[in-house]
């Protein structure tokens, strides 16, 4: 769909022909105050804006003397608890492979003594042929139906749909079943815990066994891109806890799920975690992005090791900030939990009336980061256009709700209205 | 070095005290236009750009009605000839990963027998557990001393410095010798041929015998980040009519050199080339990122391939649209050409002066880009910021020179009298 940016407002993208759709897909769940907002439009035209368009620094030699103050009032001050630093990156791929880098050189530092010890002849040499012990014969686990980006080292990790993968080579790197609850939850209980732990079972498994032994598990908090496929907080505290016991680091991917839209700023902070994971990736809604990490061990040791030109881009973290800005000034993440509270209500009252149309309802508690399966995914989405509606569907047959930050009760109710609508007229 | 972007100006770098140094590296090669440059400040304030900065869409599915148009008036203006298409991204490295992405996705489709041919289900299963062949068992060959981005594909292709690639994963991907050219060319021209003759003929048994094929050929025009290292015309002709020969593609990764600084808006303008490149990528001083390819089935056979969320920026498309405008205007290209052979030519006589220090002075007719090594290279640069000059090295001894476009004779002269000052003060 071509849009008009330009006469698009809030929750709704406009055509070029003026026709408005309540936007609940809002490009791939990145837009977070809504089309045109005035605040981050005085942002857009800061002076402080219009310096880092034009005057685009390489952040690792040339930062602006005010960086570090921005990374402190915007970025930083939205950390995840326990990660008081980050790296910033330009999208979610190079968010997580930076993260994946970092986790290799951690992991080879322990293994070599720490960060005073020098690289041996023989590394240095075999790194340059992309061979071992240089280049390390270590590996990322993740999660099968995962989407963790389409660079050569993320797409590695993406588990999702074969057309995200193929041709492309990869490396041999190992996946672990994510637990495929069955809804409602709690008619399954006791199906779903055991689905719960023979993942986890699973999971140390492959950190034990694997034959490309993993530094990390990676894993998002709610599977996205995969057909918003969830777990219980008991499930990723046992995640916490197994990848401890090894040693091995813990990266959450929120990509997808962080900055609001699950009730809390990040998604992880629903789990009751004892420590919090290792590294946090970011990006999305963020309208910038990187991984944010407390242990010190996982600042690289020598300078050039976690580099490229730009590291980020100002301009996009000053939009980072206005946007933090906004939704601590309007509490936009308790409302969000709010918003997502009735409206997880309302689709279960359709979903009772229609039980065929609306399956696997899930995401309560969770926001607005709502899903259901649709026996006719594909014409449910082309469907809601037709009733004012733009919505994006993931996996094989999950409808997912990705409204922006600003969606309120009277935007459920005519999403609602839209609903009822397409399931009442498919012979039309 | 901490940066005051709003006190710097043109070709001046300012710190926070408020001192200028003319600046030679541009961070890393990457300011094409000078620091506050009027021109990109209006643009930067453009509603336009306010749009595309707070309205960011996910590309691949929302593009905005005038995309192609910005598009048109912008990147593909100035697309190599013969390279009618382009993919955006967001850096160097993406913009190289996404083009050897399309390198995999093509010589799979070319021997499946097109792009019709449905894929099997031997290769969907095996492409989600990262195994052939659906994850193919293909390579990109490079060139040692190449620099290609440091994300875990290009990565793989990139043979500057171990530093750069240790303890990271990598492909069992082939590299072949660049040519190491003696200096000055007229002296060693045999010498220098056979360099070449070896190269190409390494080149040409690694496509035809190396255990991992490759599908593609990725060099650069000049290695920058390897230590400035160059080849003649004929090497590049040789270097296209090998690939030719094997059904190779050929990637020119201009992400360093492209965009007007040698002389000619791209550098294998240079070569004279019967045919063109199959791949061009850039990013840098286009200030937005990506690849341009002429052939159709470079185009992905199906939606989803080539994808992401963002696919590029368009608020960095309509800024480069705002750099090409002033380059075209103010003949900057060909500005660059005539200032470079003046730069050149001083070199060249300081060089005669003082020979131990600009040792294999090189660039000569690439514009600006020019380099020489240093017997106490890491000294020289440190130095020079003492007689007011920001300059970058590259390999073990390179000083390299990266000016913008709009460097003049009158810098050119300041920065020789600052090299004049700093070889001959060594023991102050």
């Amino acid at each position: 769909m071509l849009a008009d940016y330009t006469r698009s407002f809030g929750n709704y993208i406009a055509d070029p022909d003026g026709n408005k759709l309540l936007d609940v897909y809002a490009q791939i769940a990145s837009i977070p105050l809504g089309y045109n907002n005035p605040a981050l439009m005085k942002a857009a035209q800061s002076p402080e804006m219009v310096s880092a368009i034009i005057n685009r620094p390489a952040l690792g030699n040339f930062p602006s003397h005010d960086w570090a103050n921005i990374l402190e009032t915007g970025i930083l001050k939205v950390a995840p608890k326990g990660l008081s630093q980050v790296f910033t990156a330009m999208a979610g791929s190079d968010a997580n492979e930076t993260a994946y880098k970092a986790a290799f050189m951690w992991r080879r530092q322990r293994d070599r003594g720490g960060p005073a010890v020098e690289f041996t002849e023989d590394e240095m040499q075999s790194a340059m042929n992309n061979q071992a012990p240089g280049a390390s014969q270590l590996s990322i686990l993740s999660f099968k139906t995962a989407f963790h980006g389409r660079l050569f080292g993320s797409l590695s990790t993406t588990r999702s749909k074969p057309i995200h993968k193929l041709d492309i080579p990869a490396f041999d790197w190992p996946q672990a079943t994510f637990p495929q609850l069955k809804y409602p939850l709690e008619d399954y209980a006791e199906e779903n815990a055991k689905a719960e732990a023979d993942s986890l079972a699973e999971v140390e498994d492959l950190i034990k066994n694997y034959h490309v032994p993993p530094c990390a598990v990676v894993v998002e908090p709610i599977q996205s891109e995969g057909g918003d496929n969830h777990a219980s907080p008991e499930f990723f505290r046992g995640l916490r806890a197994i990848t401890k016991k090894h040693g091995v680091l813990l990266i959450v991917d929120e990509v997808q799920t962080g900055v609001g839209a699950t009730g809390r700023f990040w998604a992880h902070d629903h789990w009751g975690l004892p420590t919090p994971p290792d590294i946090v990736t970011f990006s999305k809604k963020a309208q910038t992005a990187g991984y944010y990490f407390g242990d010190p061990s996982l600042r690289p040791n020598r300078p050039y090791r976690q580099f490229n030109t730009w590291m980020g881009d100002p301009a996009r973290a000053l939009l980072f900030r206005a946007i933090i800005d906004e939704v601590q000034r309007l509490g936009l993440v308790e409302r969000t939990a709010e918003v997502g509270d009735y409206l997880y209500g309302r689709l279960e009252a359709l979903a009772a009336k229609y039980p065929g149309e609306f399956r696997n309802l899930r995401g309560k508690g969770m926001g607005t980061f709502i899903a259901f399966d649709s026996p006719r995914r594909d014409a449910f989405l082309a469907k809601a256009k037709r009733f004012g509606v733009n919505i994006g569907g993931s996996g094989q047959s999950a409808v997912r709700l990705r409204p922006m930050l600003i969606f309120e009760k009277q935007h459920a109710d005519i999403l609602l209205n839209a609903f009822e609508k397409i399931v009442t007229t498919w012979d039309q």
